[in-house]
């Protein structure tokens, strides 16, 4: 029995994996406002050069500097884990592997990528990276990787989460980040919503405008912005999650997962595990791969696959993925990580093509599985993983109905310490199911048509 | 260069060190306030009996159950970890390598001991464990321990804490705990101070005469109370931690090490690591094995080795240990699991034999060591192991000073990631150096001496 599976140091993958080399149909560009495809140079204000490439490449494999994998070394590579005890307790032939991504300092998944932007920006000559955070889970990140690699860091923080959630803000200011909450008096955006709304409680929107304004009007012309989800560039770095994991499996005699499992918010935990299996899948293995996202945003299962933008002052380019509308606010359920209206664009494209079937899973059943994970496995997840051990759970009751011994895995995003209040909600039986309604639906089509661009397409080939 | 040293679960060690068999000179034996030899049917209303013979052992190894490894296999055994970026930050030929009880599901080196006994209880027949808890710590790790093992737990909870640490007590209510402030309703001893003081902060020897008084006076008799640090058997358990450490060492063609740090407390972190090559040092080994306490809370520097209690009600037997008075309240420092009056008797009598050098440091020093930890290892340790951290910063300047490659281990016995709190007091320049003042010291003297077993030793050989 192998319950940890570790891989050695010099044994960790040494390039990326880019799915964009490998997709049936090519992904699909992002677009202007007036529908003409993005080039680097407009995007040059916003992220460096290197980062830009990165963006665009259709190259299969990208080397993944020595320099990066130094910093990665404090936690990577992460373990791969056999549930043995949620396997017995289900009393399920399904062998269940997870990849242990919460042991990062920050204690989630987001490093993979925070630690390369960074890397890349100070390459670039960059001093100082902007960004947004809403619960704190990236801004925390960001700060972690900047701190490390050498770089000042500015966090615009939803308001509301700054005054209810000071931990990761202190977790920010250790690691040497500036957070602060949004909108603040520090730029054109916040200054003009505190007009206008003094008591606001702020938005991912406005967090988002706020760090792009900081960074592009920098008159020393050194400041970069950076996201933590969705871009073609993060999914490639957090391929190292699924490349680690294959070869985690094969070292233990595994052959290929028959399930691979992910939460989806906007798409780079659940692509980083299953993008490398996406390629064997591709290439004609039979493998189940799901993306798991909350009911209350079901983007993936009830939006739209069409051109939107990717934040609601529709200041990004547009970008061909499945969406509720870039209007669409999602109800407040504790997993904030997947309270997002659209999806990475190589995650959708691979939905268009058959390759990942996402699911979606209602928070209650979701803080069941997470407690059944505490009283078996022991640990606390965090509220976006257990959407992904709630699927898993589900796969495991059919393996068990089916007498199958598949092999499922999945990636265990982040652990649950700093976010416990939601368990709180859940002990004290505050919380309840929420699925969105249809009118919310019908509402998001709308919103949509009123944007000539952003039409829905039947399929990825047009 | 081996930055994670892993063990495989085949190599676990198998049975528990027992130092008391090693000691030049036998453990003096807890005493009743009228000066006789605690027998085991004394404190058989406390404690079941298979750990009240293992307080009393003086066996050199005593085996792990299966049962018990199959429960710590969820997270041992931990990582030995390579600290190379604080060396190159220190810039030192010193060697630094930690032992990672972070890892655990409540964060700490605690469950160590929760699960060995809340598993013998399980087999004595015991149905539930009650404990106190300052901070939640030991709280949450023993409510982790019944959970898997499957008994009822029952934490008191310091009130000052309860209010103002709320995360502590969801974890143990994940893990199915009953946590309720104390003093409470539900014994004597708590209603009697709420009817005195109804505002009471509560204090932890308030919370251990509550705990106490709810195990003994279960009429099913099925009730018992459970210590996390202080006691032989304690320290029994948590030897796995420098066993492991050892076999890791060894494995990466290190012989032993020349210095060993901890953070102490009650001493069973400090124990977990430093014991094993304490026998090393019994047997000949030059190494010098380092307990760091606070300057808050110098009992083993400036404090006297005298028989005292336990607990600031008398209700512990007496124990022959170094003490600041069982009457003592240490200063608010943020390290709560090293306010404590008293320390390991077992630690003690090596601190008599000079096989235990301990050193105490300012908390100003521990958080900027911290700090340092942080930007370099890029982990956020919590209060009590920035004290092992300063410590080992200050052997590996020396080192530097020196020329000597030097090979420093350490326990790292928990993360902070539920003590944020006090990394915001230090970096909003709120925290101040704290020096145990004089004056307390002959306070503590003379509360000593209104007990007539409670007196001065000069040796531990009388």
């Amino acid at each position: 029995m192998n319950r940890k599976i570790l891989l050695q140091e010099q044994d960790i993958p040494r390039q990326w994996y880019n799915i964009a080399a490998d997709l049936p149909t090519p992904l699909l560009p992002p677009l202007t406002p007036d529908g003409k495809p993005v080039t680097p140079d407009m995007l040059a204000p916003v992220f460096p050069m290197n980062i830009i490439e990165q963006e665009a490449s259709t190259q299969r494999w990208i080397d993944i500097p020595e320099e990066i994998l130094d910093i990665l070394y404090r936690w990577r590579p992460s373990p791969l884990r056999r549930a043995v005890y949620l396997e017995r307790y289900l009393q399920t032939p399904a062998k269940i592997y997870y990849k242990d991504e919460s042991v990062s300092p920050p204690g989630s998944h987001k490093p993979n990528t925070a630690v390369p932007q960074a890397w890349y920006n100070k390459q670039y000559g960059i001093k100082k990276l902007t960004t947004e955070t809403g619960a704190g889970q990236w801004g925390s990140a960001l700060a972690f990787a900047c701190q490390l690699v050498g770089l000042e860091c500015k966090v615009y923080m939803v308001r509301i989460s700054f005054d209810q959630k000071p931990f990761r803000k202190l977790m920010m200011q250790v690691w040497g980040g500036n957070c602060v909450a949004s909108p603040s008096n520090e730029t054109n955006a916040g200054r003009k919503i505190l007009a206008e709304h003094p008591d606001t409680p702020g938005s991912l929107g406005i967090a988002i405008s706020e760090a792009i304004e900081a960074a592009v009007t920098d008159p020393s012309g050194k400041t970069r912005y950076s996201l933590g989800s969705v871009l073609n560039h993060v999914l490639l770095h957090q391929s190292i999650i699924g490349l680690e994991a294959k070869a985690q499996l094969k070292s233990v005699g595994e052959k290929l997962p028959d399930v691979v499992v992910g939460c989806a918010g906007g798409g780079s935990n659940f692509a980083g595990i299953a993008m490398p299996f996406t390629l064997d899948k591709i290439n004609g293995a039979k493998i189940d791969i799901i993306p798991i996202e909350p009911t209350a945003c079901p983007k993936m299962t009830r939006g739209k696959f069409a051109y939107d933008y990717g934040d609601i002052a529709c200041m990004t380019p547009l970008m061909a993925m499945h969406t509720l509308g870039h209007a669409f606010v999602p109800a407040p359920i504790h997993a904030g990580g997947l309270r997002y209206h659209g999806m990475a664009p190589l995650v959708c494209q691979c939905i268009v093509e058959g390759l990942h079937t996402p699911q979606s899973i209602d928070q209650m059943e979701c803080y069941e599985a997470a407690m059944t994970w505490a009283k078996t496995e022991g640990f606390i997840c965090a509220p976006e993983t257990s959407h992904a051990i709630a699927g898993v759970i589900r796969q495991a009751k059919q393996a068990k109905e089916e007498g199958k011994e598949k092999v499922i895995l999945f990636s265990y995003s982040g652990h649950g310490l700093m976010d416990l209040m939601g368990y709180d909600a859940y002990l004290s039986g505050k919380l309840k199911p929420y699925y969105l309604p249809e009118e919310e639906i019908i509402k998001s089509e709308e919103c949509l048509a009123g944007h000539p661009q952003a039409q829905e397409r039947k399929s990825g080939k047009w």
